[in-house]
């Protein structure tokens, strides 16, 4: 086979974290023969840039812990000729060849490749605002950002911190930050945390921040960073005019990919920004390579090229490019579904695929399921409620995309759909899956199955849903929950509801009028599916409130 | 649709826990108008079979928390017509009529059907040796059952215990039992744990057991039970003469199908002695239904029909036989994989499809590989070691089954590969899964990656293995490891050894044979995967022991 014919050849790889070392150290594997270099143009390689949060915090105590391969690590395991603080400016593609400015002497130097592999990554962004240049204004992508935020975290001045962003990093250090016992507060110029699930699914992690006393500032921006006569930020000011005292500014606003190097060398860019790849991860040039956040992935939900900045895709281009490089061959990258978890104190993410919201953005057809289920047996002591949301196509039955929130086991529900949607797999095919379970781990109805199960109904029109946030006005709504739990938790944003426990419907059906559309709904969707059944069948043009008043009243309550 | 339309018609379901309960219920969602009969022999219907060895341990400290749904519930929400006591003994299929005694009144009674679907279960086996009969020794599978071993537990004079067959019913006894503070012996015909994992696969749960104090007898069956002069069991002779003093002994050998009233009423057998069903859950008459332990399932690894003892199986196909049963329509039944799962302690092992063990003994070419890694993140604090092994058909490249074994999270990568089967996925579709990552859940490259690429590498010729049990008489063994690791675990059962830290293997090649058959190790096979690979390029014949030392050593210590 061609990978086991060592063949001499200079393979370049620029940027030595999660792509490029993967792709570094596969490329030796496959050739003994080939000289690997490794340019990165800051001080360290390999190391956990998704672990940098948690040593602020303490949760990774052991600084070197972060360091996942060290520079001497792979020279002496791997011989690949590592350069740290060798900056690559510019790739000469005729001569094969980059143009290299080394940051501790200076000097520049030009390395010829036979195959270069880009691993660039992607930068934090800066907002253009006043202050923003403040040398405690600070964003987290490597380990001297991290070193200078705990040094200000570690000061016993610093007292209150401000958190731009509450996407992923920006909410792990949220959870840090509160646990090094420092006022926290959170800004948001998305109305929600976690702009990229839909909001409903995300409100329970905002919920739990504020739990922990994490002051939140949703729907706002930044618009001015306050600095002192040191050019210290002692504030920030929001758009309707809020102002935060701080001394810390933690910005998780989002990343550019590092596209420069590419496009000043005439590499093609796709539609999304990134550096346009085929399913070798080859650039529009064949012997240069693009993986990891500053290039574009088969996205699976739409089969379209996208940027998705992951450390997973970009790990297995890293090893895949790595081989191609190596040895000409590989297997192709598979499409990528976007999967990704995080964990804010005792409530956790995760999510696969599309979001309903980005269904509706982009004009897809996509119907949307919620169910409301324990995590492992309810009779077995520990179950936690996790909500799961599935998206699908009303008319392939494929699904699109899956978001899951509660305690334990939410990646192991966006794990099992992420897979099925690997393999094109329909709601339908999803029902059937055979997952593992005994009391401790499951039920023997999961939650990935009972969501699949209200979707094939949906599609069945066994039962009709409507969304959580649908207008209910002019419609008949039924509340088929018991008298306490309607007292304690009443449905929001409804004018009047008629309350007929689902155990004595069949018996009131009556007072009921079935020549007005009606909507039921009880705690989480289950007996409103009940209820459901039991009016359809009696001639009602009925839905069911999808996640019951759960879902309802937590994405309405403000 | 035919789903929405009521129509009058009498189900009867005989047996009413995992099966019997989902079918009824899902029968009466579909049809408001139908006569559902729910009949059970013994006096409840719908508890929690799966936990009932946690009542008698304690972790599962309420009783009433095992009924699932109560028959009075199942009255009330469902309009079920639920009789307990009442054990159907013949079905006059001419008539569609069941013959059914009642236990509490004795009264014989007759009740016609339209459809019928059968869930009465699978019995426990008692060994045909003296002393089996006696009172205090029992088998676990209803809560009456339970009743009868908590009290004997909670007496004071009850201090030791044997429970016989080391499957997951035994295993969660004797979890249970230890954290009760009893002394348990463990007795298993088979030479290991857990017989249907593959041996190397099962030795944690056994070491995990022996280290909570649990005494193993394996590779032995009970010849008698001594009883004394109340006819009480006091002790238990193995095979081998080994007499083990007791108080109570439980049985977890097996269970026997209940098949009889179906073989009495002619139905057909499938070729594993369960009743033989359809897509549907019909079996040879298209009246009569058959879900749950007396049934076979389609195998997902060989397509062929077979007994499937699990309670996921069992409540989805039960959920679709009740809805064939009530409007004559349905999805089919999907293949099985028979997913599993069993906590003992704090190990935990689960399996999907087929052992290397199953596919030896049927004759089905299939390759393994055996990987070892952490759970999540090796960097971020908790991560445990879990070994996991991939099955797959060396043609198709199919997945044909994996077992994990290990701390947390062994029941996410099963689910996953589970749920890969589903779609008949390949090893190579599996190293493509974008699965959710962030340090506290998982590790960018996954274990479920690191195996897949493993069983890619061994397709690709990149990597050759060696099973941990090869015999590698006559072969260059070449261990990687450092000189402390392999003072303090040396390889077992190798007569020689040649040591060279993989770090120096370049540089002291020429240490070694290139003409002799050579196998590398190390601790778990990743540093030997990389001497394989500067090995193979080398010109050299050479094999990586699959699992490295650990799983040789651990296979092998006896």
């Amino acid at each position: 086979m061609a990978v086991n014919k060592s063949d001499p050849r200079t393979i370049v790889v620029v940027g030595g974290v999660a792509g490029g070392a993967s792709a570094a150290t596969r490329a030796r594997r496959m050739n003994e023969q080939a000289e690997i270099i490794l340019l990165e143009k800051d001080r360290d390689v390999s190391f956990a840039n998704c672990g940098l949060p948690y040593h602020i915090g303490g949760e990774i105590a052991d600084r070197s812990a972060l360091v996942v391969a060290s520079a001497e690590f792979l020279r002496r395991r791997f011989r690949l000729d590592v350069r740290t603080q060798h900056e690559v400016i510019a790739i000469d593609r005729s001569e094969k060849k980059v143009e290299v400015r080394r940051a501790d002497t200076g000097e520049s130097l030009s390395i010829p490749y036979d195959k270069l592999i880009l691993a660039p990554g992607a930068s934090p962004l800066h907002p253009p605002i006043p202050g923003a240049d403040a040398s405690n204004v600070l964003t987290l992508r490597n380990l001297d950002d991290m070193d200078r935020i705990k040094a200000i975290v570690d000061a016993d001045s610093t007292r209150r911190t401000v958190v731009v962003g509450a996407g992923y990093v920006g909410l792990e250090m949220v959870e840090q930050l509160v646990e090094r016992s420092i006022e926290v507060s959170l800004v948001e110029l998305q109305r929600q945390v976690l702009p990229l699930l839909d909001p409903e699914m995300a409100e329970p992690i905002a919920a739990e921040a504020s739990g922990k006393g994490v002051q939140l500032f949703l729907g706002r921006g930044v618009s001015e960073i306050v600095t002192d006569e040191n050019a210290r930020a002692v504030a920030v000011i929001l758009g309707d005019g809020t102002r935060i005292d701080t001394d810390l500014v933690v910005l998780g606003i989002g990343v550019r990919p590092n596209v420069k190097l590419a496009v000043d060398a005439g590499l093609e860019l796709g539609e999304t920004g990134g550096i346009l790849t085929n399913e070798f991860m080859q650039t529009s040039d064949p012997e240069i390579y693009a993986v990891g956040d500053a290039c574009e992935y088969v996205y699976g939900p739409t089969g379209k090229r996208m940027r998705i900045a992951l450390a997973g895709p970009a790990n297995r281009a890293g090893r895949l490019a790595g081989q191609h490089a190596a040895t000409d061959h590989s297997d192709p990258m598979p499409p990528v579904q976007g999967t990704s978890v995080v964990r804010v104190f005792e409530c956790s993410a995760a999510s696969t695929g599309m979001t309903r919201g980005f269904a509706k953005r982009f004009g897809i057809a996509a119907n949307s399921v919620t169910i409301i289920a324990k995590h492992h047996a309810g009779y077995f002591p520990g179950a936690e409620m996790m909500t799961l949301k599935l998206v699908y196509d009303p008319e392939t039955e494929k699904i699109l995309g899956a978001q899951a929130v509660g305690g334990e086991g939410v990646d192991k529900r966006i794990d099992v759909i992420a897979t099925a949607m690997q393999f094109g797999g329909t709601v339908r095919q999803l029902a059937g899956v055979d997952l593992c379970y005994a009391p401790p781990f499951g039920s023997a109805k999961d939650p990935v199955h009972m969501a699949a199960f209200a979707a094939c109904n949906q599609l069945d029109q066994i039962t009709e849903f409507d969304e959580f946030d649908a207008d209910l006005t002019g419609k008949q709504v039924v509340d088929v929950r018991t008298l306490g739990e309607v007292e304690k938790s009443p449905l929001v944003e409804v004018s009047s509801v008629i309350h007929i426990p689902v155990d004595e419907l069949r018996d009131r059906i009556l007072e009921l009028d079935s020549a007005i559309e009606t909507v039921v709904t009880c705690a989480v969707g289950v007996r409103g599916h009940i209820a459901a059944r039991i009016l359809k069948q009696s001639g009602f043009n009925v839905s069911n409130l999808s996640g019951g008043a759960t879902i309802r009243n937590r994405a309405m309550k403000e």
